[in-house]
């Protein structure tokens, strides 16, 4: 595809279309952000960054854009891990961090409309203040909640209370080619049609550019506690989590983690965590109502624990435990990353009952790969999180190594039937696992779906499933 | 499209493929129940009937079909109320009831995987002996469970549990080709591509057949409680529902009826309903796991509903009470269908907010239209059951009064910012209502989606989104 290179003739049309040079920014003006996401090497400068207060103005350079056949790049907070909100083919970047409004508590309705911009940190303080809960809880705090709706992120209470795609109840929508369209609304059910609205969901800004979400919430539960509880090995904390899911009480959140990156988290916080005593830890949390509500649950799955081996149960029920402890697990990133030169990541999910095999795996890559490895993550559902560090390998080096290890790892998740992608999504830089773990004829309905929605290919090219 | 008209040699090759003739009915062997649906006047025989047994007869059958384009209409219980599985084009018709096999109970992971002729009482009845819980409850329970799939059917449960489409974890799928493709599978998270399973979901069996399904279960609440609420008027009763939902009480359900409805269960079952001696009532059910954690939340809500004008409050705790009641609810789309001659249905849903000004709308509507309407619903998800009868009406008046009544529904639903189908679907029937309410560039993608599952356009052909 041959797309049109922005000329001074584009720059002045969209400098009159938003008429606020402060939101436009090109060549020098553009921070060296703006190329890259968070972790991914993939790195592109856009041509033009336009920081968009509203709908329409996003619907008018997408008109603009389709009519001449300019790239657009739409950019939340720039959090992603997979290179998705990197402009490849340059054009134009939307920034929609000023689209950051609450603009409806509907109490009726139990729905929060806000515009895409909004901070997940934001709206979790904006709602609990209220009384209510916006379950979707990933690590990335300061991710957008567009960005977290582009790629269905996940997080940790999925075990209980599912993922971003069961909180979205309607989305405001503008197409490749400019149009707004609408895509389910306030209304609990839907059978109008094919799921549209689901199919934006997770498509990482590949199919239309999200300006308006209306979400589903919940009541704030009353009481909520965490469980903190070291185990002699990792084997033997992740060996105990079917028990937990068998036992049927339902925690909240279910992760996994190990004393090296509870160090690493320690060192970056510069915090000590309550307990490093043991190799690896689960942490679990429960919610409800009322304290009797979850003690019987968190009673029987410290039972649980305890015959499995665990060396203790450290219970968390002050708020300052409660931030210190869930505080260290979302500083578990950038924990990582600070105690390496620079590394890459993997974001397999596979079934619940094959954590264990997973884990082990990983761990014990080192052996055949030799490279250092270090995974956290969501026990409760199948979710983990490895991240593959370069250390002071010399960039060939490193390339080698790295795929090696993905090949490796990517491969495993496949055979336990699981996938590529829990919750990062797959962007730029994991197209090619993706077209090798998904049958060929899905692959193909994926290109005839992004054909439906995009035509001339103009929005956020060559991500997902476009090579 | 020009299809092939099948002959005598596509009915050899088809024999010689199954090697069963007991499975393959043509001719006059083909009931007159496989020309229609539950409710829909949409009639058409198939040529030829194939009760399939397994993936592999379904994909060789396709293969054929799409090689020699041949329509193919895919058939549950046929329980549909928009005539989502008659063979407009005639052709092929696979029936589903036969591969009626549970395959799968993964305690690991709690997942069941089916096959999609498992009827939901079957299902229902399978897991819960098991100590486990598959949430979505619609009315009619002996539909299959591929065709609640395929219209993400909803019931009764929505309000605290969700819809069909958040209990589908994986979806084996034969497509439009023959090719069979795996969507999705027993992990709880997924952000590998477009979201092709939650496009399945609700597509009434125009973009692939559904040949097994891995569901989501949970373990089965150990308590439940129904309050059966008498209110003088049904504005008073569905007035109540804002409160209840406001109140932060989580009901597993809130069901709207009224006494010429409850009437025509009691004739349809022979049996007397618990109560009758109000104008209207609401029937709202609460689970959990203790007495104690259950009625805090029930008492809360009798509480609202007797300030808000409630004659009394029944509260049925014994399973033979609980029976009576709901299998009371289960038959109303029968008893009704029992009071009239004929009778044709609408399914709006509409902001939880709007449930009161919607039902107002259409019990008025008989002044204006001069038809009998009957309707109950979901008051807690806001997804109305509607049906509107013929009584003695002559054919030609019917066709107008019907006509004319849809209209305003549909009118008043969008207005309302509500939508086509809550949980029947679209089908045949409700086609044009679908055109209306949808923005033209949601119609244009749906057929572009259509178009990348079945370029022949041999699956199901003139359903949904394609005249």
């Amino acid at each position: 595809m041959e797309y049109k290179k922005l000329d001074t003739e584009d720059i002045n049309y969209i400098e009159r279309l938003i008429g606020d040079q402060e939101r436009i920014l090109y060549g020098t003006e553009i921070n060296e952000e703006y190329s890259h996401d968070e972790l991914s090497d993939t790195a592109s400068y856009p041509d033009l960054v336009v920081k968009v207060t509203s709908t329409e103005e996003v619907s008018a350079i997408m008109k603009y854009a389709y009519e001449k056949n300019i790239p657009v790049t739409p950019r939340g907070a720039g959090t992603g891990l997979v290179g998705a909100s990197v402009a490849i083919e340059h054009g134009i970047m939307l920034d929609t961090s000023l689209m950051n409004h609450f603009l409806e508590l509907d109490e009726d309705n139990l729905t929060l409309t806000v515009e895409p911009g909004v901070l997940l940190m934001e709206l979790a303080a904006y709602v609990e203040e209220r009384g209510f809960f916006y379950p979707p809880d990933p690590g990335e705090k300061s991710a957008t909640i567009g960005g977290n709706i582009s790629t269905n992120a996940g997080g940790m209470r999925a075990v209980k209370y599912g993922v971003t795609r069961d909180y979205v109840r309607g989305l405001e929508v503008v197409l490749p080619d400019g149009r707004v369209v609408e895509f389910g609304g306030k209304i609990v059910k839907n059978s109008t049609g094919y799921a549209l609205k689901d199919l934006i969901i997770g498509s990482e800004g590949t199919l239309g550019i999200i300006t308006k979400a209306t979400l589903k919430i919940l009541p704030l539960p009353k009481k909520a506690i965490s469980l903190l509880i070291p185990f002699p090995t990792l084997q033997k904390a992740i060996g105990t989590v079917p028990l937990i899911i068998k036992s049927r009480a339902i925690p909240t959140a279910i992760e996994f983690m190990q004393r090296e990156v509870i160090i690493d988290a320690e060192k970056y916080l510069g915090k000590k965590f309550p307990d490093s005593r043991a190799d690896a830890y689960l942490l679990l949390k429960f919610d409800g109502n009322s304290t009797e509500e979850i003690e019987k649950d968190y009673e029987c799955v410290a039972r649980i624990c305890l015959e499995q081996g665990a060396v203790d149960i450290l219970i968390s029920d002050t708020n300052e435990r409660e931030e210190s402890i869930w505080k260290a697990r979302g500083a578990f990133l950038e924990a990582i990353k600070g105690s390496t030169t620079y590394m890459d990541e993997v974001d397999v999910v596979v079934p619940r009952s094959s954590v264990n095999e997973m884990v082990e795996y990983i761990h014990d890559l080192y052996k055949e790969v030799n490279v250092r490895i270090k995974s956290f993550g969501h026990a409760g559902d199948g979710n983990l999180h490895a991240y593959i560090l370069k250390d002071d390998l010399s960039e060939q080096e490193w390339e080698e190594k790295m795929k090696a290890a993905m090949d490796r790892i990517y491969g495993k998740a496949r055979e336990l039937k699981g996938q590529v992608s829990g919750e990062h999504g797959i962007g730029y830089a994991k197209k090619s696992y993706l077209m090798e773990s998904l049958d060929p004829a899905a692959v193909e309905i994926m290109k005839g779906i992004k054909q439906a929605f995009d035509p001339k290919n103009i929005l956020n090219p060559h991500k997902v499933c476009q090579l």
